[in-house]
């Protein structure tokens, strides 16, 4: 890039770009979209979690007025003979086919010509079963002989999932093991071994835009208006359902609001297509908020970890043994525990280590990505662990931290060596900005305060592939085509930020155009805080290309070389009037190698790793239990800040959202029946749920294989929060809470329990 | 193209890609497009043919109920300072300011919304004019005092018209000239010297789609739904009038139903835009039929022609004068006079040429392209006085031609040599066809049979750029993208094929999508008969850097060169998955020597030249003058067909559409008040106003220089059938009829006239 004259782009904090037409109510959401002649889709779901279909009676809805038609799974098949979709395994039906698998699934559809009309009649629907025993905990589906699935399906073009394939009897989808060192010799020869057990419950996405596809099926193909992360492989899947050619499936989004990984891979999208083959019509498909609990959730999980700890406070050998619960379908759960489970150990130093990773089927919601990929279960566990060991040895948990701390250079568990990951930055600045070791007011009497830290590291994602297509206009101005859904991360901004500053333009002469896979190249998603990297390395070598061209066009007008010319003016030499377009386009894959199946080692597990952690202040009520957040300080290794104040917002609203995960978000069940269904009793952070002062920051770093030195900032904010938060709480209080979310009856109790208090055992 | 493996794509009569969309309904048509929120918008026009505005009364109009607002010149200046576009010059006001200049201009809208109150309401609006003297014929506007314009205003960006900026006291917008040899010189020494004069009404396009534009123009840009032929030319000038960045103007268009070079350049979409700008809301200009009459038309015009021959029937010079009709706004009519003027001597090979091409403003309805480009009115001409000359010297008029015909390796007019220019084919195949020079059934009494002939070139257009992009999927599927318009005559089936053939694909494995600036790159539009050449250039430049960059990244994979591996396995092994895209796009401009300013003279006026001609068998009722055309065949050069079927219905549609022009299509005006603005006096053929037998066909040839050998086949179809239909009258009834439309009573006329019957003389 010594070609590029730097324009001085990266590292401006611009306002969005899309700021105004969203705030003047311009902004397109999918939602807002109605097609001529269309019909609305409302879903009837499966009652009981586990069973056989016995009979559908839809006479009654099928007669209401406005009723176009009822569809179930058996007419499905008319259109796509093989219904079964998902990104790993191929193990979801579009609508449920002889059995169900949880409380919520969905098993018919109405299509009416008013949305209100197919709701009243898909109330109508009658479904008799044959109930079927059923398992819902991640634990207990290790063992339990009630099978989800007959044999594991999974997608044919996963090499390291074919042997996986006809799997019986069992729950478990994906196992994923490693082993570096000798652990169990690292164990007999500790000075002090410490074993913790932490769960976490299942959990919503809660974006305030429920998912919505729009589909549209003709002779020419389909076209399908969704609220997708992941227009590029909604697309491949539905060409591979429906066994069109790529070019005949259309896939574009809009704005999202919010996505958080509910909306990643398909998700109403097949049935979307599925109804509008059948109906011959344009079908909208739009989920209600609550519709949203029966369709994608953040796993539930039980984490064991066990370490080995010299008396001085080094870690020698830790296992962990991680147990993600997954629901009824695979979605991309088995990555979850695949992906997340090599980084289950922590970014610490340790020489012996191993890692069992198990993603389950049970009769629950599926479980799939949820912005930190199973990351914030882990650190959640890992972190308290930590201090619990720190505590236990009488040491100081920052320099316990420190002392263990996996610091560039050295390898990961996985053999791949860390390269410009400032963790121990993150530390240092964590501690600068919360006053670590510093005397606070601890309070007094009922009212209690206390600090707690966490620090936690995860890998981008691997292999993965985006593209990217810059066009130039006559006029210099330029459009950047490429598939990265701004979901309200920012990323049409900074996407635009990169171009400009690879072009020598300013950023608010790059316009991004809306993800169409008619129009924007292939993006393997918009996740895993990969956009950034993956997607602005795509960016960069696009307008590269368009670099190059402009200068071979400048050479053929007769142009010197090293003449400085405008790009109109090139034009204008070449094209002798205000004509033409240059189009350049860049792809990005990095360098990746699969892991041993048999140790789980690779020297090249992820293209670079993110680091983050938090700081916390909080208070408790000793009589109440009741808790107050004062400060809450997230601070990330991101690289060099494309765009600082976005990033600081990423900080800051992934801590929010950690914090409902934290302090009160569980969907509960009895049963395998969801009891909270709802936004009244599933309580999300509300603004008197903030923390009284709240900061995100980034430390001065630079990712030297990223785009301009920059890397993902989308997840590392969700890490320190909830392990933060309890070992500030067992600072304040003296009690360790293990599982989340941390209610005020939860931390009642323990206070209780560690007074002998007998409500506390309960 | 060496390393391209044929795949046989060229020279197949694939059906239209868009055939069942369009007989099921489900084709696009901007016309069909409706936006939420949008406004309709109605013209009130101007009564008079010339004068200034003294008064617009609006108030009962804008108190009607539905009305949004009356918006008029005044008012388009608030949004836009200087309100004046046009291809050329900008000389045309987006509503009338201070002065009309034609009757039927449009003067003020009533937005509202319903188009029939809309309707309702624009007959409500009272205007005063000031009357000016006024003048409507072409020959007397080269010297009439009443000027349309108070100055020239040429378009800033072509330098060949900066001399003209200014000008005053004129109504003439451009004048070419050519001088080549010393033609005065030749017509003392001639043995003969023919003089005629032929004149050619105006007339119209009439697209069965009248011109509709959709702007909605928001914060982030201006958004146009056109049915428009040049879209990526509509958007520099919408840019330009907006002052906005090319990348914030969108200009889409979708199929169109016809446009024959009406719809190309800005119509109606500068006025959407201005209206959308001051409402803020979408708006629709939607035109009907009748409205067509006002908007654009085909140039009148007056051709006197001047031929010195020798007595063995060399023609050794020829002076030609040429005066377009323009209307009153410039529209593309000064490159109609210049384009059209270098080739007014016809396909011969004659020493001395002298030519004078007038495009002059007059108080009529402005006049713009219409398919030929100019070229039907000269070749009427210029064909016509071929047979008059055969005639007086007692030739054989085919023998005539084939003594003078321009053959390829000589120089036409210009100094441009021809290459690949089969007119000599195109004759002999007319000839043969007709059957000319055997005996035929000549009829007797009042019903006399006779033949004609005639053939015509033109030069394909330049300076000009095409740029087309094609994007590859992972399963090899390929989507073309190009501004090229599909108005019917089959150009997203001929680039279908020819990326097909590029990519060793099967065309229907291309496709093809609708021209959106926002996705297609630039084209300088469709017309010209350039589509095939220009954009088949760029395509096939496309495709080949696809190719390039598949090779590197199979190569980048390690598939040894040479393995011939589908490409969907070439990016399986790139990415491990079903993932990527390959984006190559290519440009086209051709080499281009613009005239020397004094000579008219240039090495390379045109890329190419197109040849066609027709024959046709015809009989006339001497007592009536009613017509039957008996036999029409069109014979055309057009290079390598990429699709004959698609070539064979150019020509035989062209034929129909020159058959109106010929036989009864014409814009009648009383003092500059147009007489039949209506489709029961203005009259297009109807299916029994055709050919008893109608041949389209390609001869075969190869133009070297063109994508696979193709060329262009728009506009030759249209040359040769008036003046064919002319000489066939005379050969069959002995008159000569030198001004179209040759109605029934135009023959009788001519007869009687012939016959010394005083109704003849009238």
């Amino acid at each position: 890039m010594n070609d590029v004259m730097p324009a001085g782009q990266i590292g401006r904090s611009l306002p969005r770009v899309e700021a105004r037409a969203k705030v003047t109510g311009r902004a397109e959401y999918i939602h807002n979209l109605r097609l001529p002649g269309m019909l609305y889709a409302k879903i009837a779901r499966s009652t009981i979690p586990h069973g056989r279909i016995k009979r559908i009676d839809a006479s009654a809805a099928a007669a209401m007025p406005g009723v176009h038609s009822v569809v179930t799974g058996e007419d499905i098949l008319k259109v796509i003979p093989e219904p079964y979709f998902g990104p790993a395994f191929h193990d979801q039906p579009i609508l449920a086919l002889g059995k169900v698998r949880f409380a919520g699934e969905p098993v018919a559809v109405v299509l009416a010509e008013d949305p209100k009309i197919a709701e009243t009649a898909s109330q109508q629907i009658s479904i008799d079963y044959e109930e079927l025993p059923a398992v819902y905990d991640e634990v207990e589906a290790l063992t339990s002989t009630a099978y989800v699935h007959e044999a594991l399906k999974p997608a044919g073009m996963f090499a390291d999932l074919k042997h996986l394939a006809g799997k019986r009897d069992t729950n478990v989808a994906l196992d994923y093991h490693l082993r570096r060192g000798d652990v169990d010799k690292a164990f007999a020869a500790a000075d002090h071994v410490f074993e913790h057990v932490f769960r976490t419950p299942q959990q919503m996405h809660t974006p305030l835009e429920p998912h919505c596809a729009i589909a549209d099926a003709t002779s020419a193909g389909i076209t399908v208006h969704s609220s997708t992360q992941t227009p590029s492989s909604v697309r491949v899947e539905i060409a591979r359902l429906t066994g069109l050619p790529e070019n005949r499936v259309r896939v574009r989004t809009a704005f999202l609001g919010g996505g958080f990984g509910a909306k990643v891979y398909v998700k109403m999208e097949a049935l979307a297509v599925a109804l509008s083959l059948l109906a011959r019509r344009p079908v909208k498909v739009a989920l209600t908020m609550e519709e949203q609990f029966f369709t994608i959730s953040k796993h539930g999980s039980t984490f064991r970890i066990k370490s080995a700890v010299t008396k001085d406070g080094r870690i020698t050998a830790r296992y962990c043994e991680v147990i993600y619960n997954g629901g009824a379908y695979a979605d991309i759960g088995p990555r979850v525990a695949q992906k997340s489970g090599f980084s289950a150990a922590g970014p610490y130093d340790i020489e012996h280590v191993a890692i069992d990773s198990f993603e389950t089927y049970t009769n629950r919601p599926t479980a799939g990505a949820l912005r930190g990929f199973g990351m914030p279960q882990l650190v959640w566990a890992y972190e308290c662990h930590t201090d619990m060991i720190a505590r236990a040895l009488g040491l100081d948990p920052v320099e316990f931290r420190r002392k263990n701390l996996l610091r560039d250079g050295l390898p990961q568990a996985t053999g791949t060596v860390l390269r410009d990951t400032a963790t121990d930055a993150v530390l240092d600045r964590i501690v600068q900005r919360i006053g670590w070791g510093q005397p606070f007011d601890r309070g007094g009497g009922t009212i209690r305060r206390g600090r707690g830290i966490a620090i936690g590291m995860k890998a981008s994602i691997s292999p993965t592939t985006s593209v990217a297509t810059i066009a130039v206009s006559a006029d210099g101005s330029a459009t950047l085509y490429c598939g990265t859904v701004d979901m309200g991360q920012g990323s049409t901004t900074a996407l635009a930020q990169i171009a400009a500053e690879a072009l020598s333009l300013d950023a608010e002469a790059v316009r991004v155009v809306a993800p169409d896979t008619d129009t924007t190249p292939y993006d393997m998603g918009t996740l895993g805080s990969r956009s950034t990297f993956h997607m602005g390395h795509a960016v960069r070598r696009a307008a590269e290309e368009v670099r190059g061209k402009l200068a071979a066009m400048a050479a053929e007008a007769g142009v010197p070389a090293g003449t400085n010319l405008p790009i109109a003016e090139i034009f204008r030499r070449k094209y002798g009037m205000q004509a033409g377009t240059i189009v350049g386009s860049g792809s990005f894959v990095p360098d990746y190698v699969p892991p041993n199946h048999d140790t789980g080692l690779t020297p090249n597990a992820t293209p670079y790793w993110m680091s983050g952690g938090s700081g916390v202040e909080v208070e408790v009520d000793t009589e109440t239990g009741q808790l107050r957040i004062l400060r809450l300080v997230n601070v990330a290794d991101c690289g060099t800040p494309i765009n600082p104040k976005i990033v600081e917002t990423q900080l800051t609203g992934a801590a929010v959202m950690q914090l409902g995960f934290t302090l009160s978000e569980e969907m509960v069940f009895t049963d395998g029946q969801l009891r909270n269904p709802n936004f009244a009793d599933y309580k999300i952070p509300g603004i008197r749920d903030m923390p009284e002062r709240l900061d995100g920051e980034a430390v001065a770093s630079r990712q030297e294989s990223g785009p301009y030195g920059a890397k993902g900032v989308g997840e590392t904010g969700t890490f320190g929060v909830s392990p933060a938060i309890a070992n500030a709480i067992e600072d304040a209080v003296g009690v360790r809470i293990t599982e989340l979310p941390i209610t005020p009856e939860a931390v009642l109790r323990a206070i209780r329990a560690a007074a002998g208090d007998p409500l506390g055992d309960e």
